[in-house]
């Protein structure tokens, strides 16, 4: 890791750049385009739909976004600047999971939620368990400082993980069979951070062996298009430490937590 | 209100039957089919399923839930026997919104969503707005004890309010315009409670008059497939007094504000 992409105090600070596969990938999507992805590197929620628009291989421009510097035209989408952030032409939106089911309407490239209504509403219900239960839980873990309450934490964090394994289809690897679908980009930036960041701030364990949460790990860790959007291990380290102190901080979501609101 | 509906203490409790013209919507609704809403009479969740089915003229049975004897059809969708809750032939699902994606995957009736991707990513970015913004904030300030706060959390639904009133179509009536879509039935349930449970226990205010709030509502409160689902102005006030005065309930909604967790 560059130091330019540090503050020069001790504790480590938010990246502005992505690094590894993921900086290829932004050099790789540089170019003017109509439509534009505002991300910043660190963000799981920017990754839900840059994997998505590596999957469905529709043509976009990157524009990393720095936190305290947010550009005119991420403002005009959203005067809170969120990212992710989408603009097509002279229009905005943002939200990822909005932003996922706006990418399958283009009807481009791959579908990511399968033809058959059932199978759509199975895959929404347990991105909603993603979005309300899963994440909510994954921060409340990391930002948690009391020890004996993490053991608690890191049991809940099993248990709604737990659930949607349960759920997902026996063979796999995916949550659905063979092809990565929406759930499982839905998941993928968090398992990515399960072992970048739970692992080393909070002991998180690796999967039982053989197992079908192992095979569902690995199967997300190996898809190129997850890949290409991942960044090294060192990036996501130094932007979770912040959460792992439970330092005041700007990010939205760590305050939410401590608030006891919900997610912005 | 007939007196069965509620024990015998002094503390209103919540209805087990719809009244009014719900009543009789459940009546035309009682026959035997293989597309099933399970639904308890007062919850706003509910509601909004039921709009849709109605503004839909999808063929349905409904079934009324008692949250303390759920059926064993409704436990095998869901062990925690949450409503709304769908059962469709030998497969079942829940959650409003998915179910709402779910019947419009049908492709059977009225569409709630546009066809144009644009406007479908506008319908559902306000519609997560309603659900994670207007809506917590609603039960906060309903359950809220210290006047004070009241005030503030009023304020703060207003705000949340203010919001989505201000990127609706500004000719309306509907958000989208002339018709009702996705968005007013999201949010249809909670303009119903705020007159009926928000105004006689807080004091909720009336929209100004001319105001794109005031047609909104209007037009809300005079549809047709709202006004079937609605059961008599006793039942919201006898179901909301229990979270008015925030006692300890059933609700798992009231219990997760009270916590400070996220929507169950």
């Amino acid at each position: 890791m560059a130091d330019t992409n540090k503050q020069s105090s001790e504790k480590k600070e938010y990246h502005k750049k992505a690094t590894g596969n993921a900086l290829t990938t932004v050099k790789n999507h540089s170019k003017e385009n109509d439509l534009k992805l505002y991300g910043s590197c660190f963000c799981p929620f920017v990754q839900r739909v840059w994997i998505s628009l590596e999957v469905k291989q529709i043509p976009y421009q990157y524009i990393e976004v720095d936190p305290y510097k947010k550009p005119d035209l991420l403002l005009q989408i959203n005067p809170r600047g969120l990212v992710p952030a989408l603009r097509h032409g002279d229009w905005g939106c943002y939200e990822s999971t909005v932003l996922m089911e706006y990418l399958e309407d283009l009807s481009e490239g791959q579908s990511l939620l399968p033809p058959q209504p059932k199978t759509r509403a199975h895959s929404r219900l347990w991105s909603d368990h993603i979005n309300r239960h899963i994440i909510p839980s994954f921060y409340r873990f990391l930002q948690e400082q009391d020890q004996q309450k993490q053991v608690t934490l890191a049991d809940e964090l099993k248990t709604e993980i737990g659930k949607i394994v349960d759920v997902a289809d026996p063979t796999g690897p995916f949550f659905l069979g063979a092809g990565i679908s929406f759930v499982d980009i839905q998941m993928a930036p968090w398992v990515v951070r399960l072992n970048r960041v739970l692992k080393p701030y909070r002991g998180w364990p690796e999967p039982e062996p053989d197992s079908r949460w192992a095979k569902w790990v690995k199967a997300i860790e190996e898809n190129e298009h997850v890949r290409a959007t991942t960044s090294t291990d060192e990036l996501y380290l130094d932007s979770y430490e912040r959460y792992a102190e439970n330092r005041p901080n700007t990010s939205q979501v760590a305050n939410s937590v401590n608030s006891g609101r919900g997610l912005p």
